[in-house]
Parts: C-alpha cells; sequence; structure tokens
C-alpha cells in the first residue's frame, strides 16, 4: 500500500505522544471499569467504524458572495484521492472516497487503480442535475427531475442511470439522489404535479438499480429555491422511499431541517419505519452551513448517535446506515477540517457506545426524567480520546492526526505541484 | 329561531350601510367583469362557507405568566353557546360549535337544547389528556396515550371513546385528538416506543369510530413537552393517519409548525396522499401563538386556501377539509376576535377562488415565474371586502359585525349578569 | 431623454389599458373619499417616491450551487445603465442607479454621461471588501475591516476611500458599506477585538466622508460567516452608528435577520433613536433569499411602511431614509423583477398613506387592539393598483409596466447583441 | 448553622464515593500537568463560585396548558428556603435565594431569620408586574411600565420602589426587571411611544435605587406578547442600560433570543460596552422552555463562559456579572433539577478556565481557525466532573448530590408536612 505521508514521520510523532496516551487510556479505562464497561470492546468497535470522505470535501468551498481557494488545491480527481489517502493514512476510519458526477467523470479503470494504490474504496455514487455541465442539452434552471418538460425530466434520469453505471464498475453499491427543484415564488410551481412528476422520474431510476445496491434520496428545506423545494422535510422523504420500493431509502444531512428541529426524532422514525439510509455529517448554526461536524452542537451529534447506537444494540431490522460527511471549508485547509471532522463523529459513536443502556430503560419506564438525561450526560461528558487515539494508533494511523500532517509539510508540498487558483466570487449575490 | 342580539339594532346598522356596500360591490363586480369572473358566483360560494368556533375560544385565553379576565366571561357551556350564538347571528358563517370533554361536560340533551335555540350544530369533539381533571385517578403528567403505564394510557384511550359517545348523542361525526406528550429532556423518553405506544392507543379509538365519523390527529413541534413531542410533525402524523385507518386524517394548526416551513406545502402533500382532515386556523409570529386568524402574515393564509381551492376545483378524492378556528383571545373581546377571524378566513377563501387557474397552469407548465406569482398577487390584492359583507347581509347577519355587536351592548349585559373572574397566573413562571 | 423601449409602444400599450385604469381609479377615489381620505393626495405622494436601483440587480443572480444566466445578460455597467433605463421609463420610480465597485469601475465621466441619457442619477456607492478583487495584493479570505492584519484593514479602508472619491465626481452623497467579516468557528475569532477593530477602521472612513454624505453600514446575521459575524444585528449596527458620528446610519436589508423577528419594531427604534439611514428592499423566507419584494409576506413590508410614512407625517428628526432594492433574480427576467418590485415598494407605501391615524392613535391609548389592527388592515387590503398605474402614467410611464416590457421585444434585442454566458456553479457546495 | 439533611447521611454517601472521586481527580491533574495546568487553582476558583437560586424554582412549573404539582410542594417562602437550604448544603454553590415579589412577600424581619439558619443571604430581588396580584387595583393586561395609563405606570413603578425597599432591610443589592409588556397585533401599541414610556418609568426607579445597588433589565423576543414586546432584544436593553445610568445593566436570559441567534456574542458586546449585568441561566430548544441548565445544549452554556472568562481574566473594566439560575421545572423534582444545573454551570466555568488563552490567542491571530477551535474543543470535552465533586467534598457538600438527596428521603418527608395540591390548568389554551 501506498502512503502519500512518509511513515516515519507519523511514527516520530506517534513516539512523542504514545506514552501520554498510554497512560490516559489506562486511567479512562479505570474509570470505565468502575462503571462496568469494558474500554476494550468500545475500542475495537471504534475500530471497525468507517465514514466516507467526499471527494469534493477536499477542495475549499464557498459562498455565493465569494471563493477564497487554499493553497495546493486539488486539480481533477486523481489529486482528490490522494488527498482521500492522506486522510486515510492517518486517520484509519476513512476507508471510501463518495463520487461526485460529473466532476468526477473519469475512466473507471484509471478510478479504480488510483484508489487502490491506497486501498481506498469507492462509497456512494452522487449525481448532479442542480447545475448545468458543459455541453449539457437541456438547462436545469426550472427543475430536473421534477422539471415541467418532459425531455428535461428524461435527461436528468438518465444522468442518474449513467452515475449508476459508472458506480457499478467501481464497487459502489449505492446511489445518492440530491436534487435543488422547487421555486422562489408562490404559484411558480404546482405542488402536487411537481411532486407527482419527481416520483415518476425517481421510480425510472430505481427500475434500473441493481439488486444489490440502495437509493438514497436527500431532503432539505431551502436552498438553492428559496420559496418551496420539492423533497422539503423528512415526510416528503419518507413518502419517496415507501412508494419508491424496498431498496429506496432517506438520507439526513444534519444541516438541511428548519431551526430547532428535533434531528434525532427524525432518525428515530426513519429507523422505526426501515427507512433510514445514512447520514451526511456536518454541523450548522443557521442554515446549511456544511460546518464541520460536531463543531457547533456536539451534544445533538452525540444524541444522533445515541439513536443509531440504540438501533444497532436492538439489532433494529434492515438497519446498517451510510455514513459520510459532507462539508464546505472555507477558512480551513479541507484535509485538516475532515480528519478533525472524522473524530468528531467517531467521538459521538465512542460515547454513545459508553450509555447505560439497562439503567436507560429502567429510568425512561419509570418517568425518572432527570436520571435518564444523567445517563446520556455521564456519557457524553466522558473524555473518550484516548480511545480515539488508540484506534488510530492500532491501525497505523496516528494518534494526532493534525500534529503529523502539519509536520510532514504535505501541503506546502501539493502546493509547489498544483498551480494556485484564482479567487472567485462577485456578481453572484 | 332566537337571536341573542336584537334584530332591529343589526337591521338598523345595516341601514347606515348598505349603500356604501352595495356600491363597493357593484365596482368590484364591473372590474372582475373585466377579469371574467361573476361576482355572484364567488359570492354564493362564499355564503356556503362556515367555520366552526371552539367552545374555549369564547373566554378569555392566558398565557402561563398570567391569565387577564374580559368582563362577562362564559361561565359554562351554556353561556359559551349563547357567546357563539351572537357570532354566528353577526356573521352567519359559523354554523357549528367544537366541544372540549371534559370542559364542556353537560347532559347532552341540553347540550343539544341549548344549541338547537340557535340553530347551532355540533362539529368535532375534542378529546383532552393534557391535563389532569378533577377526579381523575391516574395522572398525564408523564404522557397520556404514550405513557409507559398501561392503565394510564387505557385511561386516555377509555376518555377519548367518551368523547366519540358524547359526540354521538350530539350529531358530531369526528373526534379530534391533540396531546402533548412528550419530553422535556434528552433520554427522558424513547422515542421508538413512545411512538409505537401511541399508535397502539390511537388504534384502540378508531376501533371505537363510527363510521360515518372521521378521526382527526394533530400535529405541533413543542410546547407543553419541550424537547420531544410524540407527534411532533405533519410526517408523523401522516403515518399515523396512514397506519389507523381509512378514516384517520391529519389536522393542521397554522401555529404548529418550526420556523420558516412552508405550510402551504404541507397542506398540498396532505391533499395528494388522501389525508388532509382540516384546520385549526390561527396566526402566528413565533410559536403556537394562537393569534387571529390572518392577523400576522394574512398572504401565508391565501396560501393555503389557494392549495384547499385548487383542490376543490379538481375535484380531489376525498376532500372535504373541516374548517375550526383555534386561537386565545388574551386582549380583545374573543366574541370580536372569532367574528373578525372568521371574516379573515372567508376572506382568503374567496380571493383564492379569483385565482385565474388557467393562466397559472399556463405560466407553471412554461416556468414563468413571474406570471404566475402575479396571478396569485392579483386574485389576493383584490379588496373582496363588498363580497364578504354582502355574504353576511344576504344571509341575515351584519354588514359590519363589530359595529353591531358594540352597538348591541351585548358585553355590557352578560357583565353584569356573568359575575366577574379574579386574575390568575403567578406560580407557574 | 433617450428611450430604450419605443415610446409608441408604451402608448399603445397604454391605451388599450386606459379606460378600465380610470374607471378602478375612479371606484377607488369614491371608495376613499367616503373613508375621508382624498386619492389625488395619495396620488401626488405616491408620484414622488423613488427607489434605487443596484446595478447588480439586473443580472441574474445565482446560489453557491450554480448560476443559470439569462438571455442578453449585460456586459458591463454600461449594459446596466442601459437596463436600469428601462426599468426608469416604464415605472418612473427609479431615477438612480447604485454602484457597486469594483464591479462597476469605470471612468466617471462615461458613467456620468451614459446616466444622463436617461436622466438618471447616482445612489449611494456600495463597496466590496467580501470577495478578492483581480490584482488585488491582500485577501480577504480571513476578514478585511476587522481582519488581524493591520495592512489588510488598510487596504480595506482604502478601497471605501476610493469609492467615495468616485461617488463625489458622479453626484452620490453617501457609502453603503456591507461586510461578511466574521468566523465559521468558535474561537476563530475574539469578538471584542474584532468588533474594535472593525470601529476604528469605519472611523478612519468616516474621516473622509464629505459633509453632505452619509454612510450607511448594514447588518447581518449570517452568510458568508456561518458561526459569527461582525456586524450581526441591530443591536451591533446601532453602536456603530452611534460611535462613528452624526451622519453615520444604519442600512436595514429586510431579509438579514433572526427568525421570525419583528422588524417593523427595529425600524422603529432606530428612527425613535435618529440613526435610519434606510433599506435594502427584498423579501425572504428562510435567510437572505434575497426574493422580489413583497413577493413572501406583503404585509411585513406593509407594517415597515406603516413605522416610515409614520415618521414622516409625524415629522420625526434627521429622517430621510433611502430607499433601494437588492435581491437576487435567479428564475426571472431581471427587469421584470425589478420593475414589479418597485410597484410592491409603492404599493406598501400608498396602503401606508390610507391608514387613519388618528383614529388609530385613539385605540392604541385606549387599549382596543381589535380596532387598531382593524384600522392596519383596512389600509392593508385597499386595492392600490388604480394609484400606482395612474401615477406610472401620469409620469409618462406604462400603466401595466410587464406587458409593455414583453411587447417591446427588448429582451430579444439584447440577446441579439449581448453573447450568451455560460452557466456556471459546481465545485462551490 | 442549621442542616435539612442529616449530616451523617451525607457523609455516609462521600464514604461510598471519596476513593474512586480522588482516583479521578488524581488522573485528570496529571494529564493537566502535562498540559500545564495545576488543577487545584481550578479548584479553588470552582470552590469559590456562586449561583443564585430563584426562590420560585424549588415549586414546579408548568404550561398555559397545566401545572402537574409534585409531592411536597413548598407551601409558602419559608418553605422555599428550607429547600434552597437543602440545594446549598448538598452542592455548597448556591449561597443566595433570589427573591420575587409579590410572591415572596413577607416579614422581612423573619425573612432574614428564616435565611440565617442556614447560612443563606438573599441575590436580586424580581418585581412582578406581568401578572395581577391579588387586591392590586389597576390591571396589567395592557401593559405596566409601559401602560398608556400614567396612573398604571406609577402603580408599577411604586410596585418595583416597594422591592427595593424589602431588599434593603434583606441585604440584597440588585433589582432585576422583566416585564411582559407589548402586543398581540400589528397596531395595538405604538412602538416609539410606548418605549418612551417605559424609558422614563425605569428612570424614575433608578431614581430610587441606592447608590450601592445595581439596575438590571431583562429583553425577551416574545411570550407572553406574541406580535411585539417592549424590550425584544438586547439591542433595545443595551439602549435602556445606557440611557439610565451607570449602575444599570442589561441581564441575559439564555432562553430568550431569536432562534439561531450566537448568545455569546452579545454576551461579549455587553461586556465590551460595559453593559452586562448578569444572568438568568437555564437552555431552551424552541422558546423560552425554561429548561435545566446545560441540558440541551452544553457547548453554548460552555461558549458562554468562555466569554465570561475571557473577561475575567483580561480584568474587563466593571465586569461583576450576576449569576441565577431561572428554570420551570415540569417532570423532574425540582430540587433535583436545581441541583444538577448548578452543577451543569459549574462544569462550564470549571471547562471555560482550562482553555489555553495564550496558544487560543495566537491562533486567532494568525487566522488558525481549526486550531483555535481545537483549543476550545479540548477545554471542553475534558471531563471535570472530579473537580466539581472535590469542590463540593472540600466544602462540605456532597460527591453525588442526587444520590445522597435520594438517600435522605427529603422530599417524602416534606411530602408528609405539607399537603398535596390539586393539577391545574385547563381553559387557558
Amino acid at each position: 500500500m501506498e502512503a502519500m505521508i512518509a511513515e516515519d514521520g507519523v511514527a516520530k510523532s506517534n513516539q512523542n505522544r504514545e506514552k501520554a496516551m498510554r497512560a490516559d487510556y489506562a486511567a479512562l479505562g479505570e474509570q470505565l471499569d468502575r462503571r462496568g464497561i469494558a474500554i476494550d470492546a468500545i475500542l475495537k468497535k471504534v475500530e471497525a467504524f468507517g465514514v466516507a470522505v467526499p471527494s469534493w470535501g477536499v477542495g475549499t468551498g464557498g459562498t455565493r458572495f465569494a471563493r477564497f481557494p487554499g493553497d495546493g488545491e486539488p486539480r481533477d480527481i486523481f489529486d482528490k484521492i490522494e488527498d482521500c489517502a492522506v486522510i486515510q493514512q492517518l486517520t484509519r476510519a476513512t476507508p471510501t472516497v463518495s463520487l461526485h458526477i460529473p466532476w468526477d467523470r473519469a475512466d473507471p479503470k484509471r478510478l479504480k487503480q488510483a484508489a487502490s494504490r491506497f486501498g481506498l474504496g469507492f462509497d456512494a455514487m452522487n449525481s448532479n442535475t442542480f447545475s448545468d455541465g458543459a455541453g449539457q442539452s437541456l438547462s436545469y434552471k426550472f427543475g430536473s427531475l421534477s422539471h415541467t418538460d418532459a425531455a428535461t425530466r428524461r435527461q436528468a434520469v438518465e444522468h442518474n442511470i449513467e452515475c449508476i453505471e459508472i458506480g457499478k464498475e467501481l464497487g459502489s453499491k449505492a446511489l445518492t439522489i440530491w436534487i435543488g427543484d422547487g421555486s422562489n415564488f408562490p404559484g411558480q410551481v404546482n405542488f402536487a404535479r411537481a411532486f407527482e412528476r419527481y416520483l415518476e422520474a425517481v421510480k425510472a431510476i430505481y427500475a434500473e438499480l441493481p439488486d444489490d445496491w440502495r437509493l438514497f434520496t436527500e431532503h432539505k428545506m431551502y436552498e438553492p429555491a428559496f420559496y418551496s423545494t420539492v423533497v422539503q422535510d423528512w415526510g416528503t422523504n419518507y413518502i419517496i422511499a415507501r412508494e419508491t420500493g424496498e431498496r429506496a431509502y432517506c438520507l439526513v444531512d444534519l444541516g438541511h431541517h428548519a431551526p430547532n428541529v428535533n434531528i434525532e426524532m427524525i432518525v428515530s422514525r426513519l429507523i422505526q419505519f426501515g427507512k433510514l439510509g445514512g447520514f451526511h455529517f456536518n454541523d450548522s448554526k443557521y442554515g446549511d452551513d456544511d460546518l464541520d461536524a460536531g463543531s457547533i452542537d456536539p451534544y445533538r451529534l452525540f444524541l444522533v448517535f445515541n439513536e443509531l447506537v440504540n438501533a444497532e444494540l436492538a439489532g433494529a431490522k434492515d438497519f446498517r446506515p451510510a455514513h459520510m460527511l459532507d462539508q464546505s471549508h472555507n477558512v480551513t485547509d479541507p484535509i485538516e477540517s475532515l480528519m478533525l471532522s472524522v473524530a468528531e463523529v467517531q467521538r459521538a459513536y465512542a460515547a454513545a457506545l459508553l450509555v447505560d443502556r439497562e439503567a436507560l430503560a429502567g429510568y425512561q419506564q419509570d418517568n425518572d426524567a432527570l436520571m435518564a438525561t444523567q445517563t446520556l450526560k455521564t456519557a457524553f461528558r466522558t473524555d473518550v480520546e484516548p480511545i480515539l487515539a488508540m484506534a488510530r494508533f492500532n491501525r497505523g494511523g496516528a494518534i494526532d492526526p493534525i500534529a503529523a500532517y502539519r509536520a510532514s509539510g504535505y501541503r506546502r508540498k501539493v502546493a509547489g505541484e498544483r498551480p494556485a487558483v484564482a479567487s472567485g466570487g462577485g456578481g453572484i449575490v
């Protein structure tokens, strides 16, 4: 397996930190032991946990006002795969990359080869009918899968089928559909007819889905449409999954909900009715801010994982949620943000594993609200960093991925190889 | 038919206003004629339109901080029916009263008699398991239909069945269930189990529903529960209606949604999937403010009616939404607020009837967003007051209900008969 | 004065509509007369009312996901001025254009000449330190006026001073500052120090402001910064205006507030404390959606104008608010959207002029909440379209600007002259 | 000093836990030592930290829908003081009680005596003009300090002055004013005149404030008023404090803001301009939910304390914020909720003390957003429970206050002494 970062640099970085990590791990182990928890069992679960990295996540994001590129921006999907390999090398928790077509369109053989150099696989394929690609004959300005024009809908369906075809060659097992279709004005769109058209189009895509694939549809309250959005919430998303078929599931992006909404409850509902497909992890304070996972409200992330672990332990039917990060890194080095975001997701998972579920069930039964919530809080406030560090270390990664990454000079190196990109923005306000 | 307000007073009030009303009606008729609309057809529809008044709406509301009673507060359901009769007499648009048990518990025969004096009928029955009634054996502090304790759930189910029994005697044809079950702390409740228990309880109630009745369940984002609510949104409500049975429908209260949510789109979805039961009309700026219908965002109310009229004209399957006001009148005379709120609901209906739907469908097909939204705006900004006034006048009501009511001295009169109530509040903060 | 649209086409369009308009105007005049209002006085005020058009508003907007250009997009500020001339010709309510530097940088003499061909003047100058311009030496990626680096702050200050210099040549009398400075992560920025730096920089700009100019600063809750924004709300904006000097004022953009916020109350506060500078009109349902003014919540726009008219009639001290549209037209012809938006702003103004303020003051004094709010509603629901149409007609514009514009074939013509632009987007997600 | 809970019971509870606590404390000390932090210095600060308990907090709260009383509810202020003594005995972090007049009106001598039995002092006095007290001559239905009627305003001013008088006898040093004045309908209130009246009334109260007292005014977005509130946000609150005088400060209640608002930034602004008076701690998910501090978003509470500790260490001018809990306990034993809430506030304080501020300042200067936010996260995720437990233990309290409290049987005991209260609610909907 190739390594983008020199192994000896990682080893040296770990050497300086191993002793402290082991001390912290031991102290935590002792504390957990007192609480009746075997730390090694938790460690094993954390080691087995993985999150997919979106190919577009390793480039610098932006807003409609501007994009301020970083140094050494990846030029194409092959550069992106190398950046993803860095993340996987140091965190050992991101074994797959999620592609976005047409941005990542390339010869599938070359893609497989490029990924296999680093032992990387391919997660869900992502289609794009929210912007017009070069040479595209019909525009998505007024919609794609729900467009009033049948030819435009057909073009959008065919694009999704192409994504499946590419994915089949790459070993992907899922297609994720997120569209921006909607309206900016009351009356612009007939809600019911638009949704009928959408359902018909999704069913046409589903008809081409291989038997061992899953279809993920994603809801979002608003943006890019600012009055109505065709898949605006989990209620509509649930109907889609239900009407489309057994292998159709709902994808939850943590930033796609109305203010104040209880997201963990939506997660529970989708699990209960067998329709949770997976997640786009990120965090948000206002809208679809696409901030780093756990950076704004880490307790909310924990509460989501509390539902996931609960379902996992209860053996919920048809429960195998896909995990993917989906973030926009505007002011940080994307590789660094992704490495820390993976750790935040692992942290939420590890903490959720510490919940004393038997005690919790008892408090719930007895309506002992205070002790029930304390049971969650006790798990949440436990500092599981030693477990995460040990998991990385055991699997060949870095105890402190940021430190190892910065010490490696990777960003400086690629900045020398990849030409600088001009700042963008202006005009779209 | 008895009249609570002296008929000659109403006649005198109308006399002063009839000429101006006829002039405005004629001018509007001319304008509508130019737009290809026959004003008399609109008038006829408005005359046939009715909204139920909630019995509790004629009392002064309050908040957890205080209740400031008004003069002449109704002492019991019989006083309330008299107040409702005033509203119907002057507006001729509120032919039914919606009862709330146990608040309105009384001998059904007496209730029917009291209502029939004024030609009033009974709309949906409302059960109450969000507070503990006098002499109730098990408390709803920790839930009712979703309580962890089976006996408490059974008690709540039986209360709903009692509501059906009373309603059967009164000629009601629907039961509305709104519960406050939920939690104030993460972990207090197991979301999935609570919802399973809820579904089981609702099915037990549904089993007792007469064949010609409908069951309405109401969703609400929060309050009185402040972390999670068992029927938190239309997605959950839709699942309930779907799982429960053919005669189970969703009720939409305009103030029960997350900030910024597109409510008219939810209305469209429920119509499309055959599960819109009806409305609790009111308005809100922040939460479940229970303000007067149309008082904060009249265009939103119009957009809701735009969906309803669209479905009505399209002959949507199983479409016969129940209309009820559900408001809290804290600083106004409840009778006045209810009379104006009825007018606001009629206004939204009348304006929605003016939408040029053929033109609209064309603009939608062509993605002419500007003309589509203008088509709605043209209808909305038409001042339909002359139509509403004429509808009231034609059916024996008041051209200006507030003026007629104030001139009648009704409030002064009942304030003399009904003893003053002490201010409440304090302690619940 | 040159005309971009053939005058005879406009005349013909008006000819078809004049009779109906006069009939409607007469009927409305009669109704208002009964209400004690002289329609001609209202007409005169509406005729005198003007709104500035932002130069960037005539181009098609977009989101971070995509931009879908329209036909005949303006290539430069001179094309933009021609488009603005169309709007002014047909609406007669947009006598000035507001420039944005560097986007509109050009020889001031040529700019003046270009505008004077159409009798257009220049409104407030807008600086841009939220994106990096070509050839700019220091980046605004991490801030501009509040940047931690003094040289970057100086560059941003100098850019604003340059805007003043250009504006002086053009006859502008105000500088508007909106910046995106803020942070995406807790801890990224020291709130207090950043605000100190901001205040220092604004004072340096203010020091260069000519005596007869005003400085407008604009607040915004979020975007492009997603955790904190240096001028996040009116409270901070008020402090800025207060600390900076007498000619420093707050600008209110209707889409820049937290969900549910009572904007008309903020307007009242700023008037009361002498710091309301003016408006960026638009509408929003979710965030800074930049939708067409009045398209989502026309009553809110009316309530804002209710405050403005109240202050105007009361002779509030130092009250002369600047009016500007600031919208993003993603799915409509920008010229059409701007023409209708101007009409919506005029509509709100005209309706607010109809409020019976003496009656209102009496109801307020007596706490007659119902009649107070009815007094506003009566004004709002009056269809003032005949007044707006007559104002346009009297001043040489079009009774129906959209119809006249579409009939003129202007968009088709410029689409032939101005080369098509490729769709954008993709990559910034 | 008297003890409400048997001392030997507490000792026994501690005995079982001391060894584990010491082990955890030692392990944490070692870890902090590696990070350059002396745990004992942190411990000392935590030991010195106190939060006031509101007298009304020890009673069960409720909503407008219902109140479900708990066992052994305090009958009067003397029962409440005993409950507060329990909290202080076990947590050793709540040395003062905050009274609410008229609810707690009693002979000041008896009050002082009752409190001094337990070594308790009195924090800020709270006035109440949001509900009508028994025997009050003029109603606050339409406002108090901002009422249109001068006599009602005078009555409200005098009530506040009475609160000062009582407070002087009790040794209080601050008056907190929160009012519900506002409106439920557009037009009901003239915003500017209402605020003028409010300012005049507050100045009249301020004129009676002793020289060593402070005046705290509290803002709140909505509830009990649902369209406008006279002190709606920190901007208005800042103007009040500024216009009123040097000893006038703003009080921040964490649940009183618009959705998504960045509260820690408001805290920073108020500190920067010398007007932060203090806090009403609680948590919220939707509105003014009054949930237990830190129960919904513990990271937000930490971020607030990050600002406070930053100001404390920087020696911000005139910085001595008052800390008070203000919560509504609807489903828990209030004593338990208050004990845990105090711990959550201490936890946020302790964690904020662990922030490496020198490193943070460097990252901020260099725009290293990732390391800046990690610096906060590292502090936040440190489990400081051993420090809190040791602080309680060292000062004579309980290592685990909930366990000690439950073991004591206190609630059972008072339930035997204090008569049961009937469930309330119903009618106010």
